[in-house]
């Protein structure tokens, strides 16, 4: 145990004890499996393959496939096993024990980790009274602390928070770090850094095929960045990261683009719809949000009584963030099936006591 | 670019590049596919997953049945997107900038990649005049540099070298550095650390389900460690880091473990009989190995003659690792099926013109 670095020692290791319950709203994945034509293109795809072979180790076809997707150039993606893979390895080229890295908070706790494994020292800096970023803020820090990266989750979770237009460029143009996009929830909503990608090559973002894709169980995400960027960070990342299945479904995800698109403005109809609700419910806040999860702070009783009852009385499993930083008070919530969203407001106008 | 470490920026990728062949023997592959009963168990199980919810975060079912199966205790066990990602947790928590690696040369390229990307000085041991793995040189290194990790694969890839019995005791006993153990290839032959760890926290066993078990395509492996270094690696290893396929998969694979074991014994057969052919061929040497490939070296030809020779007359690939430490003329051949393998032979004794 000596062994082990003090800096690792001190963290605590990143966990989720998740109760089986009947809507499983914690986790922002879609509530719907991916369509049946899909999966019988990508099982049949996973029969025929030989499971004794290594995966190609940058398939082609997928990559241009990719590259066409996203508006970029195929040597400037990497595809990895779940985007949390690439931030590791951009975080593990890029960071040595001392560095900074600028990050809002609260936000997605691996960013923190991982800097934490690497000896790096983690800067937070505050959202807004209403979670909006703090452009500023996070400039100032940056320059200040002289931070190597600055990492940004835009829409930000747990918050739900896009980045205002204009922003990434003035982080990239206001300090000398490497920009890490990660845009995990965009297709929910926000602006993207994509269409950035041309001009600027200290810039990495973030895609992923778990949230408005599906596809969380077969773990694919990608970087993309200027490709000499790109071989940097490839060497950080572990040969064979896809497995033939994962590699399988990606390439098929993208045949069924639009099938997928339809049900990514099928889920943001039913956030703005659950929005509206909260909205006027008394005992609680519900944030704007441009993912497809809604923060709530709770106001007439305490957020993990709010989520017991949730949980226990009405079968509804959310996430209860209330210990993150900035947060007290507050449960995150996925948007599931309009059902799943009709009974969240009904079980909380009930926990609530609020008016019916 | 200049954001990137000068450690990283100094260091080559991971790669590979394989032409397409009618006998695959360079990845030290399986050459037969899962059996036809276990791919339709895991695709039945594949079918019957929602691929939307992520995987679960370490499903404690299969942690009991791969701790029955090789002899320890589940809380010991971590499960990773194959057993690279498992070397790179093991280090990433350990070594800080300038923290000592020592390992044999030649050994698998990623040790020094990963401890590169660390910052971390890799030191490396020659083995003995036929490949056989120096105990004491490995020793002397690890006590003379203050090793902080001592990393040996055995049987070793690409020499087939084991480990001699009592090795393993001798430097956790000799050294105090943590002694990671890559047993991919040990099913194949040569002792294994397993009964070790319940006498010492300082050792880490790693296995695959990429060789013996025929599963690359599907990258399974897993590591074994006192539970409470185990606890410390898992904090640098990705959440859901395992898909729900590749979960399926490796629980079917327990399963049919008796099958998967006669084809092991029968891949050892057929290198027992391959080395003994190559053994009377003059112009090459065949050193012994334990694993599921054969090392020579070229004495007659050039090995880049002798390789190209091999692909383009005889469809035959291997890898060329010529360019490698110690392996100048030197070509590794993964066992194939008796037929290939005779074919390998007949096409050797052809390219270096010895007597029929």
């Amino acid at each position: 145990m000596a062994l082990v670095k003090p800096g690792v020692r001190a963290q605590s290791a990143y966990t989720l004890s998740a109760p089986p319950a009947r809507r499983k709203l914690n986790q922002n994945e879609s509530p719907w499996d991916v369509p049946p034509e899909l999966k019988r293109e990508v099982l049949a795809a996973a029969a025929a393959a030989q499971w004794q072979r290594y995966p190609e180790f940058a398939p082609p076809e997928l990559l241009e496939a990719l590259a066409a997707r996203y508006g970029w150039v195929a040597d400037g993606v990497l595809v990895g096993n779940g985007s949390n893979e690439l931030i590791q390895a951009t975080l593990a080229v890029t960071l040595a024990a001392g560095d900074v890295v600028v990050a809002p908070a609260p936000t997605f706790s691996l960013y923190r980790l991982l800097a934490g494994v690497m000896g790096a020292r983690y800067r937070p800096v505050p959202f807004g009274p209403g979670f909006e970023y703090d452009v500023d803020a996070l400039i100032d820090a940056a320059v200040r602390e002289g931070a190597r990266v600055v990492v940004l989750n835009s829409p930000n979770n747990p918050t739900g928070s896009a980045l205002p237009e204009g922003a990434v460029e003035r982080v990239l143009d206001e300090t000398g770090a490497l920009l890490v996009c990660d845009e995990a929830y965009q297709e929910f909503g926000g602006p993207t850094a994509l269409p950035l990608l041309a001009r600027h090559s200290r810039l990495v973002v973030l895609r992923t095929f778990s949230k408005a894709l599906g596809m969380a169980g077969l773990r694919f995400g990608l970087a993309l960045a200027h490709p000499a960027v790109a071989r940097e960070i490839a060497k950080a990342k572990l040969p064979y990261n896809v497995n033939v299945v994962t590699l399988a479904a990606a390439t098929a995800a993208l045949r069924h683009g639009p099938a997928l698109e339809a049900r990514t403005r099928g889920i943001i109809e039913i956030r703005e719809r659950f929005v509206s609700r909260l909205a006027v419910l008394p005992g609680l806040t519900a944030y704007p949000s441009a993912a497809n999860f809604v923060l709530i702070k709770c106001h007439a009783l305490p957020a993990a009584e709010v989520f017991r009852r949730l949980l226990t009385d009405h079968g509804i499993l959310v996430r209860d963030v209330s210990a993150g930083t900035d947060l007290a008070q507050c449960l995150r919530i996925s948007i599931g099936t309009e059902e799943d969203m009709e009974a969240v407001a009904g079980a909380l106008v009930e926990i609530l006591h609020a008016e019916r």
